[in-house]
């Protein structure tokens, strides 16, 4: 039986709205401009494509999601390939990748289907809904607004972190007074979302995405398994919350 | 400039012989069974496909690569979803997903492009050749001979373990009394592979997969990236052991 009023606490980026499709789609933009200025030496896109990678998750992993990262890591990722070639790296070219990597923020904001219906039922049925997403806090708010799911989160009930961790969660949580007991995670990340919603006694509902950022994933311990509830999208959100479905995935 | 002779370690699966692609295949078979049992109450493909993932990871996670993690990763999938919907677990239906688990031991074995040709330019020029890899014995013993290439690996170094890490690597330095300084790794996967290889002190050859598992991904810090390469195939292994590559991606 579930008490009255439960509070959830939402992920932003690929679980109410798109983010990694962007940084794809950026992606594969990279790794085409740097095929025409490298392919002739014998690379290949797969090899580009796996250094980027790296370097933005090392940068990631040390300073969090900052706005500057993603934008530097294709033109560090330009200067190792000139480097190989004996090619010098041009202004020119790193100002150019530079504003390529920059396009990621100023996408468009998609929704997930029924992010909007599903915030709306837990509003409506009492719910208090917090927003929890990590990234640059400008770049965050803005896509609160544009996305028209500002009115679901009071302002105060809004946290924009470079990291987010245990600790943060946990700083979440101790803030409003809210026992883990009665709080939910929702969210696409096992790794920022799902792990430390559970290592902290919360139950977490997981909306796994189709093509995860390498970043996110993680490995849930079994003993972790019975406060975690997996739904196919938002739609089903409610309906885990309100406790029509009981038995987690 | 290069020593004469160097010591070269192999890893087997998706370095020289396709692996992930029998196991991709499987899991979507896995997928469409599991729709056409539970389709109908709502589940998606991507549901069942994270759940049997996580499931998976945790395995082996905790007990290593063993032969039936897989194929019960399936049944235990299976049972998740007979108890949400209220359906009883029929023997038959498990019996048929172990069957379909333990197909992928079975597939074909089919190497990577320039595996033989990279080996061979190797071995003939008097480098010393170890395969090191994850899984059952009987299973990566017998891929070996069908692959054709036992004839680069003496007996005596060939290594087959549950674990892959830094523990492991090391006994293997230690046994033939390597110095980590002229020994390389040679694998696609950053955590397996790569990572042990670097914290030991190797120089390591990251050869990157399209598809990677969840399981090989791991944040190489940049302390390391001097003694890494990353490489577009098997065919540019030799080239930058013997040195005719000099600079890492």
């Amino acid at each position: 039986m579930k008490k009255d009023k439960e509070h959830v606490i939402f992920d932003l980026d690929d679980t109410l709205v798109h983010c990694n499709v962007h940084f794809l789609r950026v992606r594969r933009n990279f790794v085409e401009q740097m095929l025409r200025w490298f392919g002739r030496g014998g690379v290949t896109g797969r090899e580009i494509w796996a250094t980027q990678s790296r370097i933005d998750l090392e940068q990631v992993e040390k300073g969090g999601l900052q706005k500057d990262h993603f934008p530097q890591s294709l033109v560090e990722t330009y200067r190792i390939f000139c480097k190989r070639f004996g090619r010098k790296a041009e202004p020119e070219e790193e100002r150019s990748l530079l504003a390529l990597g920059y396009r990621v923020y100023e996408s468009p904001v998609i929704l997930y289907p029924y992010a909007r219906e599903s915030l709306e039922e837990l509003r409506d049925r009492g719910h208090v809904l917090y927003l929890y997403t990590g990234g640059d806090p400008e770049v965050q708010l803005r896509k609160l607004e544009q996305s028209g799911l500002s009115r679901f989160f009071d302002p105060e009930r809004r946290f924009v972190t470079p990291f987010k961790d245990r600790v943060r969660l946990g700083e979440l949580l101790h803030q409003f007074d809210l026992p883990a007991g009665s709080a939910w995670m929702v969210g696409n990340s096992l790794r920022s979302d799902i792990l430390p919603a559970l290592e902290l006694g919360l139950t977490a509902i997981h909306v796994p995405e189709e093509q995860p950022w390498e970043f996110d994933h993680a490995v849930i311990p079994e003993s972790y398994y019975s406060r975690l509830h997996q739904v196919s999208g938002l739609r089903e959100v409610p309906a885990v919350i309100i406790g029509e479905r009981g038995v987690a995935g």
